[in-house]
């Protein structure tokens, strides 16, 4: 039995270091080294190359090394037979939080603004929102939006989420299912998008949703690229529907320099990195799951094959 | 019994009305217009042109319409046997809570940095600070500094305070006097500095303070620009001692164009505006000091005239 790392970044050796620093006994191969093909049970992967998931015979978990696992259903090639597993990390949903509040907070004292301000050598006070006065929605309720929605309570904020089945949290209005939809979003000030990249949520931020945002609404993006439609967003900040928009994720990443967001005024951008995996804090638990794997006990973190999630 | 308000920005007309629209029975007026000096029992002043405050034989009370009247006692010709109030405004301690909340999460999360980025159009990812792991250093505990470390704690932080006297503030470690100063600042992260101006505190923020920070550490300066030494700040930066500032408040505002903080990319600036009196819930406590005043009763919210706050 062998793990074998597949992503296309500079960190594979990083990663063989450390699950080799959790456990010295561990047998870790990277996919560009030469390695015994039927030896590998354990595949982790981000963003691995189309085909690269083939031709192992007796795999039997691919552990996505992140929270999203999108990527791994956009790959018509990899065996769909194959359990998929995700990371539930405790700093992946707290550092999600703790960007979020970052944000919104930026939105209200208007810091980006002061900022470009700031580099423009302009000196001119505008006027600020208050936590008490803002409701925030969370489109999206699993871990990391219900830890967000949980935490911005804390701060003080009036908070609402919706999500696709009902939930239950602690000071926050759920809304649930599309016919909740437009309640929701008519009540929301500032919209966070913590959702899944499905095929149904792709391109769910529309003009049609956008729209039913009170005027001045702020839309924060920190999931997927895939969810925007980048057009829409511009058409309804320039006509002033929208007050802007802080995001994290893009179509293409790196953002090509020539897309109008990165010299738009009001669109604040941050380099997909509102929360990312720390090895520290992911490594033990895919260590668990090989070890589970080699006892033959169930997998933690399993991925719904059918929700994609 | 009458009131003048003395202040030299656009707001005269602003607070009439304000004042007005709480109590229709008031006489208020402008000090720019013809007005009875001696009826004149209560002056509203903000940053009065020198003088402006004598020739009132009956004046009885000087209220500050801000929280801050260190200008008042800069007035060398202001009359001195009058008693001074300010604004105790619970919302000009909260914005003001708001404001260093957002000023810490954007320097966690590097989002002024990012805006910079994002004018020169680059995508570089920037590694981030958590919350858990930061220990916030409060300079003065008044009720800004005591509600702001307060705050800070519920939002997860470590934080410390220190103030001329002792004070208790629940979470938070206290330290007091001359003698503890270096062991407050020797463990902290991010300072904030609340402190009020006095011949005390001017100049407090200068390199032998900001020294005895830890290296890479964060100063937040939203108290007034007397207590910066803008050379010694700019000294530990470029010397790499400390990561950066963020200052709401200067010694010239608005600050000259060719101050060299406008250009350096490791101090942010916000246009004195952290925390505003808000008319609203700030003319209740004038015109309540004002009915006291004509009942011959205690004012509130008096300055204290030795300690100049």
């Amino acid at each position: 039995m062998a793990i074998v790392i597949i992503r296309q970044d500079h960190k594979i050796e990083l990663w063989k270091k450390a699950l080799l620093k959790a456990d010295s006994s561990l047998e870790v191969y990277s996919f560009l080294e030469e390695h015994p093909k039927d030896e590998i049970t354990m595949a982790i992967t981000w963003k691995h190359p189309s085909g690269s998931l083939s031709g192992y015979p007796n795999l039997k978990c691919i552990a996505s090394a992140g929270a999203g696992v999108d990527y791994l259903f956009e790959d018509a090639t990899r065996p769909n037979d194959i359990p998929i597993t995700r990371i539930v990390d405790p700093f992946l949903a707290s550092d999600m939080s703790e960007h979020v509040l970052a944000v919104i907070l930026a939105h209200l004292k208007n810091l980006n603004a002061y900022k470009a301000k700031q580099i423009a050598n302009v000196w001119e006070p505008m006027e600020y929102l208050r936590i008490k006065d803002v409701t925030i929605g969370i489109l999206g309720l699993g871990e990391l939006g219900a830890l967000t929605g949980t935490d911005l309570t804390t701060y003080g904020f009036k908070v609402q989420g919706w999500s696709r089945s009902a939930k239950n949290i602690d000071n926050v209005a759920t809304f649930s299912g599309p016919d909740s939809l437009s309640k929701f979003l008519e009540s929301t000030d500032v919209l966070v998008c913590l959702l899944p990249l499905t095929p149904a949520t792709e391109g769910i931020l529309n003009k049609k949703l956008l729209s039913q945002l009170p005027k001045n609404a702020f839309v924060i993006n920190v999931a997927r690229g895939g969810h925007m439609v980048d057009e829409d967003l511009l058409e309804l900040i320039d006509n002033g529907h929208l007050s802007g928009a802080c995001l994290d994720v893009y179509h293409t990443e790196p953002l090509p320099t020539s897309h109008p967001f990165w010299n738009h005024n009001k669109i604040h951008m941050t380099p997909h990195y509102a929360s990312v995996s720390d090895t520290n804090s992911v490594i033990p638990q895919l260590v668990e799951n090989y070890k589970r794997l080699q006892s033959g006990e169930e997998l933690q973190n399993k991925v719904d094959m059918n929700k994609g999630y």
